[in-house]
């Protein structure tokens, strides 16, 4: 029984049945090694809240465990939470230069030192504990992301990461597709493996492609033009960068994470650009529009960004005019069509021309749809395969695809973020659960608003708020002032005062109603007077606000 | 000179440059027809509003000139908005059978005449005032739709309604391609044409393309069948009920509006349906559950919706189990992704079946595509062309589409709510603006929310609230109860009474640092704890609650 091998655990705290906030713990005894530390954007239900991160309660209890933290890329799926989970366990961080260079980024907004920062080069392996780990050069769309290998006295566990299979690469970084394979040939114990694309059928085409299609539309402008794009995708700002200089433009950048992110490409050398093709945003007018592109944020139609400035005509460096080319090179994340769509009105208000997504082929995806999925499971033939980073229907629809390639359903296992994958070289399975989450982040408030809260918000946001203050007179047992109403978000004041008088009236019947003895059982009266004036308004004018009865004593 | 004609007004009151609310007004002399009047769905940023109408401020200042209001068809961005118009202006509504069918369901929620409802059929004509009104049968994705022509003095303007063209309908109801082709004979002075689709290259597909996957779909089935689609789609609904039939099976209808809808389509002879196909949905436990198909609506995951409630397991009649087969046969409407995939994923939790777009061809637009508008153009020749139904961008590429097809862009205006138009044989031009916008409906109260209001729910919403109150004696001159601080949406303040007692402590500096004088001056006095409060909040926790400050005098 003594030289039994204790079981490797798998647990997701981010990431799985969901996209985003992605967090995967690997423990074997007692050694942790935690893959990505993701942020997700709040969903509209999260009034207010700026950005969620994975509950890391698991990992603060076991934190003598924790042999390091290795991140697959820079996107803030799989970065975003790291300032805000170094802030609470001293941990160390392995990544590929670029990757550290943008978590760097963050550090020094966040004012945390980088002495935990450690730098790693795809092809390359660590140890932390008892995990071997092997970084493997993966292609997306950004440069220097890995897929990661994790040898464990157990077995190998494969992390995909995010990945699409691009064989004409712009960094001429390809896929380390033959290293896959002969991980499989080693064999490999279990993949868990990105779902993001698996309803997708065939390939997605190659990030060139986009170059191509920029060449067209670039010969085309007769003045400025303006790229939008997602700021980490540093293969297609290569591309606008070549584009560019193929016609003869310079390219500047506008927009806090563009700036942000270029200027780490170009200090570690991610991208290649001519002498004096970058100039200042300041400059551009010292050039004629058509030696000009712009490099913006806002591909998604954020209202703040920089293109949405443009757009709005309230960019302090940009006035964009009819002769203007606008080219949005992204397709809108489920949930910012709109947004993305009030930009390409106001750019056709302007009278820009506009190039979308809708109309040529200026973007492709940063993952892989089911062919690719498919190689990758052949090449690796896993013994046990968890799918991730997607939502459920994504998860079962991988699975299926891993079945239909020959896979035995029990070696397949779904989860959430929490669940404990327990597993050997004899069986897999699901050994519980533990705390996971989401943390939401508001303002520097880090978890203090929760569904009460939120609760609160929505309701303050359907139907606005009625504030009833009364004061009462400790020795005389009676009101000395109030009900006075005053309502927030409910309705036009100066056009309802008949309605806010009725308001008045209702509570004072209330008031009436309550002898002396309930005037001192103040919850007692607070509940009546909301119980009543909720009654009379939804009969009234169907609408339930928030109603607030204060009562102040002297 | 006095026998110079007047100039043909067309002024649209809703459905420029925005997809919803459609309300156009075509007026000549003293004589007004008005063309569909819809509703249209709150924008993200109008928080808890139920629906939004058209401004009919210019028909009520002419609401002698009015001689009727004609409809295309039954869809709600076209039909929403009459009960609303109805309950001020008396003026008669005419439609085909089943849209009127359908308008006369409003009437009775609202408790409504129908005294001035009147019935045309599709190929018809009446005469309102100068105007001859003929109403022409058009495809599109509800039965019974038509365009219409007005001829007036000056000349014949023509709408097309919302439309495809379906060369094999359904309900065999050919659009009349040649009644088209004979009115570009006659002569048309201008034409007003769907835009919805006009980025889309070539053609939309017929609607029994559809039918041909259901056919697919349903042979797999082994269990009960359960279809979400548009309750307004009776096409869609045919094809469910004659796939249904065809496989042996029973239809059950759950939802509100499809209930609605198919009752009226039920009763006007809308629908084929063999006797006994139909049952209520209390009885679908009496079948075999390969026996069933239950119509339902959410197919937007609207979270009320029944689809909604069964993926929820919330549904009083239906539970649904991994044997059944879920069918959502619609597209997400941009901006309901989201709740869309959140029920796909409930759906896949339990285990069901699902088959949606992503997945099959299980819907097909109502709107005509690109080359699907040429044949319009092609067909109808005529001198003046306004885009309408579309947001700025579709409005323009239908407009560049007119002139690719040789329409001079002096011909083509493009104009927006309230805008003028102006023609006569001669020329067409803008001529001016009419008052025209939202009119929000909240409850039962129309339009009296306004900007203002909707500030304040948006400022709630995002950092809720902190009121501040304090009792001020009047005769002292001095503070005799307070500053007591309660806070709603902002923090959990169990967790954060530290915060919440150093709030009350700024509040009384504030209160100490104001002298009697100020005391005195409560605007004053407000304003300085608000400023107060919301730096220290600021600092603080980076949040910017609203601060309502009530001062109570005893």
């Amino acid at each position: 029984m003594g030289r039994k091998k204790q079981k490797l655990k798998i647990i997701p705290l981010g990431g799985l049945a969901e996209i985003g906030k992605n967090m995967t713990v690997v423990e074997y005894g007692n050694d942790i090694v935690i893959v990505d530390c993701g942020l997700t954007f709040p969903s509209e239900e999260m009034l207010g809240i700026d950005i969620v991160i994975p509950d890391i309660t698991y990992l603060e209890k076991n934190k003598d465990k924790i042999k390091g933290l290795v991140i697959t890329h820079g996107h803030e799926d799989h970065i975003g939470a790291v300032p805000y989970i170094l802030k609470k366990l001293d941990i160390k961080v392995y990544a590929t230069k670029l990757t550290l260079g943008l978590i760097k980024n963050k550090f020094s907004e966040h004012k945390l030192s980088t002495e935990n920062l450690r730098e790693v080069q795809a092809g390359s392996r660590i140890k932390l504990g008892k995990f071997d780990i092997e970084f493997i050069r993966a292609s997306h769309s950004i440069p220097d992301s890995c897929s990661i290998a994790i040898k464990s006295p157990v077995g190998t566990v494969l992390f995909t990461g995010d990945f699409k299979i691009d064989y004409t690469p712009i960094d001429g970084c390809l896929m380390d597709l033959p290293r896959l394979a002969a991980l499989g040939d080693e064999g490999v114990l279990c993949l868990l493996s990105d779902s993001t694309n698996v309803e997708r059928e065939g390939y997605t085409m190659s990030e060139r492609r986009v170059g191509e299609t920029f060449k067209d539309v670039f010969s085309t402008a007769t003045a400025r033009i303006i790229v939008a794009t997602f700021a980490s995708n540093l293969h297609r700002v290569q591309q606008v960068i070549s584009a560019s200089e193929y016609f003869g433009r310079k390219v500047a950048v506008s927009g806090r994470s563009m700036v942000n992110t270029i200027s780490v490409a170009l200090e570690l050398g991610y991208l290649k650009v001519k002498k004096g093709t970058m100039i200042d945003i300041n400059r551009i007018d010292d050039y004629e529009p058509n030696q000009i592109t712009i490099l913006t944020t806002g591909s998604q139609g954020e209202p703040m960004s920089a293109l949405a400035r443009m757009a709005s005509g309230e960019h302090r460096k940009v006035k964009l005019t009819p002769l203007d080319l606008v080219v949005i090179s992204a397709s809108p994340i489920p949930g910012n069509e709109k947004t993305v769509f009030n930009v390409l009105n106001k750019l056709t208000e302007i009278g820009c021309q506009i190039v979308y997504q809708a109309l040529a082929e200026v973007h492709v995806s940063g993952h892989a749809c089911k062919e690719e999925l498919k190689l990758i499971h052949t090449l690796v033939r896993p013994k046990y395969f968890i799918p991730v980073h997607g939502e459920i229907r994504h998860l079962k629809l991988h699975a299926k695809l891993a079945m239909d390639l020959g896979l035995s359903p029990e070696n397949i296992l779904i989860g959430k973020n929490g669940t404990v994958f327990e597993m050997d070289d004899e069986s897999i399975e699901i050994a519980g659960e533990v705390e996971a989450g989401d943390v939401l982040v508001d303002g520097l408030g880090v978890g203090d608003v929760g569904s009460v809260v939120l609760r609160d918000r929505k309701h303050l946001a359907e139907d606005g708020l009625i504030v009833v203050v009364i004061t009462i007179s400790k020795q005389e047992r009676n009101v000395v002032a109030g009900p006075d109403i005053i309502s927030r978000g409910f309705v036009y004041v100066k056009e309802s005062l008949d309605l806010m008088e009725e308001c008045r009236r209702v509570v004072e019947k209330t008031l009436e109603n309550s002898n002396d003895e309930k005037l001192y059982d103040w919850a007692t009266l607070k509940y009546n007077i909301r119980d009543d004036l909720k009654t009379f308004l939804f009969k009234e004018i169907k609408r339930n606000p928030m109603i607030l009865p204060i009562i102040m004593e002297v």
